[in-house]
């Protein structure tokens, strides 16, 4: 098999905790859990359904609109500013506490973000998690105007990079990223640091590891 | 405002009650109410995925593989002659109790369904429901290879029943399937059996009803 020749990383819930999301969450419910779980699952809805229809709003806006959403559906009460804190949270994400090691351990191949969040979410995303110095590429799908799992999105990673997909490895926690990305044509990492199940769309990871500093280098 | 010159109708939902797949799903949970509410999410997550990801399978396939990973996510036991069981629930649906009288109703305009169903499902259910009479179209998406909310779906109705969108009312349960049809341009009504919440998708329906029969004619 063909050596890796550059790696290519989903964000949120892969490089970025989304914890403190929850942690925002206790302002408006004692069940922020909950809250951010419902918010995370329309989030994704909105992105795969605005695909769908050919409606692209940046993710800033589905992010908005799906807490929106999930504060009327949980039966909640939130003022503007309570609105715009949530919000804010996705601006000052810490990374999980190995991802930095494991992306200098991976130093001297070229290494980038391939995320949904808009350009201005991820640069406060890598800045306030003290990525910066460690990514040559981060890379939204606001270029292509759509959302993964479109192959528009996939191709922007061997575009950017100039390494054939067969020859990256793509890393995600998303079950479902790890789906898009192996139909594309990538060699795939599924970070499964929950022990969720695996998705039935098809197709599998090449490799499943627990935590990022698992990856082959 | 143009009259209305038609109806398409949404099927698993709508007029369709998936209630008898809970019934089946007795054999192998003493909560077959989150069982079945799994199923159907995952179901409709596999439709969006595949069709973003342009690997589609049919609904069959596609309603089999959600249900495979719905039995392994909460850890669940079921035998093969189990899940065929549960699989078949699918093509011996009841209508809901309106919905003869309500198609009865709107007769001598053309009245169709346009599901995510395979043709064969549908043909099932509409056999089984005892709707073949008051329907003049059934139309499935697999004559596109893709899943709502595309718009070459929707352009099905219009193209099928030779009425332009905008003088075609289309009725849906699924509250993002009636986004999905008012961003391609049908004139929309949400019949909203359940109080769900509005979507967030930036559009909205012309009306809301809670059955059927309160349809305008």
């Amino acid at each position: 098999m063909s050596p890796i020749r550059g790696y290519v990383f989903d964000a949120y819930g892969t490089l970025f905790d989304v914890h403190s999301v929850v942690e925002a969450g206790r302002a408006i419910t004692s069940d922020p859990v909950t809250l951010s779980a419902t918010w995370r699952q329309k989030q994704l809805e909105y992105t795969w359904l605005r695909a769908l229809m050919g409606t692209y709003a940046d993710f800033w806006v589905v992010t908005e609109s799906a807490l929106r959403y999930t504060i009327r559906r949980l039966g909640l009460v939130a003022t503007e500013a309570q609105v715009r804190r949530l919000m804010e949270a996705y601006l000052t994400l810490a990374c999980f506490p190995e991802v930095k090691t494991a992306l200098g351990r991976l130093a001297g191949r070229p290494r980038a973000v391939l995320s949904n969040g808009a350009p201005q979410m991820l640069a406060a995303a890598v800045a306030s998690s003290g990525l910066a110095a460690l990514l040559e590429h981060v890379i939204s799908v606001d270029r292509v105007k759509t959302y993964k799992p479109s192959p528009l999105v996939y191709a922007l990673g061997p575009e950017t990079l100039g390494v054939a997909a067969g020859e990256l490895l793509f890393v995600s926690s998303n079950a479902w990223d790890v789906a898009g990305a192996k139909a594309f044509g990538y060699r795939v990492a599924w970070c499964n640091r929950t022990g969720a199940p695996e998705e039935e769309l098809g197709v599998r990871a090449d490799l499943v590891v627990d935590a990022l500093d698992k990856l082959p280098r």
